[in-house]
């Protein structure tokens, strides 16, 4: 990835390493990665004041992808909202991408709100 | 609020006062608090590994609704994502809440996600 992107990845893992919210995935299958995700827990007020966890950046390797490498990834994250005693698990995904809702309402997960986004 | 939910603010406030990612934001008018937010500072590897500002549990008080207070929350939840370096601010609103939807549209946000949950 070029232009000024390129130049943020060694700001965004000293984010993930110094921020005990912060969690990164790796799936793997011998010597090799086949899936990643990003994991934030994030407090708050609502609810009764519960703890939720956000999933973000899911990626499965593409000649993998429908042999349960996001099932695998996605039991690990459940549970570890559970180890850290969240009441929810939230993840937005593109509306362009009906598969990705399918797989998500497999696994229980209800499409209960829209996602907004403003590019800065 | 009553049930286990009641016992969890004390910790919700903590986790908040501990985590420079966190930010509870209140609009006052006079001496009232008519409005409220929570920014999450979330860091990334998606999109060349930039940094995006999640808002969460806007509320406005319902009698003042409609005067311009989301607004204004909004203006400086955007001027605090700039001022952070993210490139983008996200948020989720329940589908069922179309006046909500124009809002966000208004403000320039652009509804490209479905938001999924999975209650614990």
């Amino acid at each position: 990835m070029g232009g000024r992107g390129s130049f943020c990845y060694p700001r965004a893992f000293a984010a993930f390493a110094a921020d005990p919210a912060q969690l990164l995935l790796a799936v793997t299958h011998g010597p090799d990665v086949v899936g990643t995700a990003q994991l934030t827990e994030i407090p708050g007020l609502s609810r009764g004041g519960t703890t939720r966890l956000q999933v973000e950046a899911v990626r499965v390797r593409a000649d993998l992808r429908g042999q349960g490498v996001g099932a695998a990834l996605f039991g690990w994250a459940v549970d570890e909202a559970r180890r850290r005693g969240c009441a929810l698990v939230q993840l937005t995904t593109d509306t362009r991408r009906p598969e990705a809702h399918r797989f998500y309402e497999r696994l229980g997960f209800t499409a209960s709100h829209v996602g907004f986004e403003l590019q800065l």
